[in-house]
């Protein structure tokens, strides 16, 4: 839908990179990590999204002619524009695959390149990864407690304006079957669904009228709105009359949607007359504010819905709206950095980085990911991150390394999968999960341990920071 | 930055479109109205934004040839796709001005065509006006709190993706006055501005230095980030020589930002070592999770900070995240429409209608709007929506209509302004509005009545969709 231009950034960076610029750091190396704090909804799990998009934008990253006419007119010199004019991301990208279950405080994602270009891509990393890795752990979350019932993202009427578009892609990866969005649908072959709206009822001067009208027209996966006057004593006795008439001609009524009221209660009423009608093969579907705790209730009540469309609390992902990934410094000019802080936890982690998964010999994940410097290839003993006194032995244990080569010399380094393919592998990714940190209250968290060279490197970092 | 095409839809659109289309009920006239339910954040009002960037939206309004061509794919019949392809927004839009003061259950905004064109443009309207009208909103709170230190918008990288372009043109529209994103400052001229982040001062060996090569490049509007290490102890007494040093070369530091720990405290303090050396010019800006909330609690505290720097709070419309807009239909073929719910407050209002604000003779807001047909010039009785004992005579009453033509046979009819002039508008409205609606906990509510005329038309219907 559209496209992003290199000046979908925060200023700060373009000044920072003027500066490396007129002092000539520019050029030194620079290892920069994504990862975030953590996990959205105060789940045990995130799912990571994003990223395949990220790379088809760094591959065209570019400052185009009225980019640089712009900045000229914010006092940038003229050989840092010249700079700019011919910039493109010529760095490399190891990162967790787009689709896994991911886990906070470990690189996600690790960029390696010049200083300024590592830095100059910050804003769309960022951006592009924190929004769509919350709406898919957001979707993941309903399609976990909805079994194999249908899920259909609504959402782009509420969505935070063209958030949307990437929305009901990361929804898809989470697990849900469709959008109503008709441009993310063509953009990225998102399988999209939608019937009617009050609007079309309200246009007839009645209900039967408006719904016979309709589905003379569009037989197939027909669904007919029936709460636009009164649910039990007008909409479904009027899609009951439809759903006979279909019959009469060989069609079959795909199913009614309820829209407002307590859908549990209407859900029953319902299927007890669209069952005493004979019309077993209806569908019930339902939608109205729905969230993974409304649709875990539903569920709970047994209510015979069998298609969820979920809008605003999907797209917009609440409660929290925002994934808090950030994007540090670890590595400079041949040297490792680290920002100190007061607080232990956001103390970073210098060097460039590997992130292993530990496994059982059979590949069971045992709840916990190692981080080590990128030239370990194995680790013997992880290290609790701050509490000195914890830690423990996994030598043992296969380690499956998470970062991997994705983007290098400009180009995308692996083979990029259509979007069903990333949902298949992050479905897989997910079912690997044990149950306790699936489930929505207090769930368990999955550790995270440093290996012994790591934490001597960030130990003797803080030691010559301490002021 | 990016072109809005017709597929920018939920696919029930086109589905309705269809019907009517095959129906030969296309060509009908309708009217439906905007409006949303309830003003966000538990305010007593909402700023509106997004609508001179929809009406540019709506006059270049098309399907492509590629989304004809995916239509193609979805079993639409051809001679609906020619319709469409052919199809182009010519209906007339009344409306709110852009930037006013407006509150629920009143339209903000009028559509009036054949059915199909005022169908097919329904989720483009809700998605750019729902969520630009959350963000003004957002931004005008804090604005409202913050007096006139400057408040800046940070928010890029913890925006809902592309989300984030508007957010920056809604917050710029409520009170903000500039944003560190730079495709947004290109696309809508705000003020863009922004310094460094840690990783600038962490790529160096030392703070000092990093502080001495940022100043040297950017002497102009200079900002430190002084929190990388430690603030007080190193952050402050190193941009203490660097503004020494820029004394000697007559120049200024601007400021120095404060990102993390007791924002109060550090002020404070950080004020205090400041005016010490002498740099009482010295500007402090902050930022870290900062809302309308945390704002007040600062100036309460006295905490002399002159920039705050808001991110994600601001631009994804926390804790809300959406605006509860809808777009109903009023008026089709001639006739009256109505939707009815168990829930009084859902029932729809019938026929075009207007919308007059109530003043005093001098021009003075007096807290209520009044809804009318759209032919009554002048109300003289407005009544409680629901409650039919409550009614008020406003006939000595000054009434300003509040929906003009901003659209009509494919053409803007109003001269679009520059953002600082919505802006600015915005900033007179909100100037109108009595105090006791702009306080943050339970604000007073702006009453909403009903002509006699339009409370007849209602009650009539109702009357005759009873079953």
């Amino acid at each position: 839908m559209f496209k992003i231009s290199a000046t979908y950034t925060d200023l700060y960076q373009l000044r920072m990179a003027q500066a490396y610029f007129k002092n000539n750091k520019h050029e030194q190396t620079a290892v920069f990590d994504y990862y975030f704090r953590k996990n959205p909804f105060e789940g045990g799990y995130t799912i990571f999204a994003g990223l395949e998009d990220l790379l088809q934008k760094l591959k065209n990253l570019q400052f185009s002619k009225e980019d640089i006419s712009f900045l000229k007119t914010q006092n940038f010199p003229d050989d840092f524009l010249d700079y700019l004019e011919k910039f493109r991301f010529h760095g490399k990208i190891f990162s967790v695959m787009e689709g896994d279950v991911i886990f906070p405080n470990r690189p996600t994602l690790r960029v390696e390149g010049t200083l300024i270009e590592a830095q100059l891509i910050e804003t769309i990393v960022l951006n592009l990864l924190n929004f769509q890795s919350l709406i898919a752990t957001k979707a993941r979350r309903m399609r976990f407690i909805a079994g194999n019932r249908s899920l259909l993202d609504f959402g782009l009427r509420r969505a935070q304006g063209p958030g949307g578009y990437y929305a009901s892609r990361a929804a898809f990866i989470g697990g849900f079957d469709g959008t109503s969005n008709v441009i993310a649908g063509e953009d990225f072959n998102i399988p999209i669904s939608g019937t009617m709206a009050h609007s079309f009822v309200q246009s007839y001067d009645n209900e039967l009228e408006s719904f016979r009208d309709f589905a003379i027209q569009l037989p197939k996966k027909c669904v007919l709105l029936v709460d636009t006057y009164n649910t039990l004593k007008s909409g479904i006795p009027n899609a009951i009359i439809v759903a006979k008439e279909m019959e009469a001609r060989g069609e079959k009524l795909f199913a009614i949607r309820l829209d407002s009221g307590d859908l549990a209660y209407f859900a029953k009423e319902s299927r007890k007359l669209l069952d005493a009608a004979g019309l077993h093969y209806v569908k019930i579907a339902a939608s109205n504010q729905l969230d993974e705790y409304v649709i875990k209730s539903l569920q709970e009540q047994n209510a015979p819905i069998d298609i969820y469309g979920v809008g605003t609390n999907l797209v917009i992902g609440k409660p929290n709206g925002a994934l808090d990934g950030v994007y540090k410094l670890a590595f400079s000019n041949g040297k490792p950095r680290i920002k100190i802080s007061e607080n232990l936890e956001k103390i970073t982690l210098p060097h460039a980085k590997q992130v292993y998964r530990v496994t059982s010999e059979e590949g069971i994940w045992i709840g916990a990911d190692v981080i080590s410097l990128k030239t370990e290839n194995h680790v013997t003993t992880m290290h609790h991150p701050f509490d000195p006194f914890k830690q423990m032995d996994i030598d043992s244990l296969k380690q499956e390394p998470l970062l991997k080569e994705v983007m290098g010399e400009g180009e995308i380094k692996i083979k990029l999968r259509t979007l069903s393919e990333i949902a298949e592998y992050s479905r897989e990714r997910f079912a690997q999960l044990p149950l306790e940190y699936k489930r929505f209250y207090n769930p368990h968290q999955y550790k995270i341990g440093i290996s012994t060279a790591l934490k001597k490197e960030q130990e003797a970092l803080i030691k010559s920071r301490k002021i």
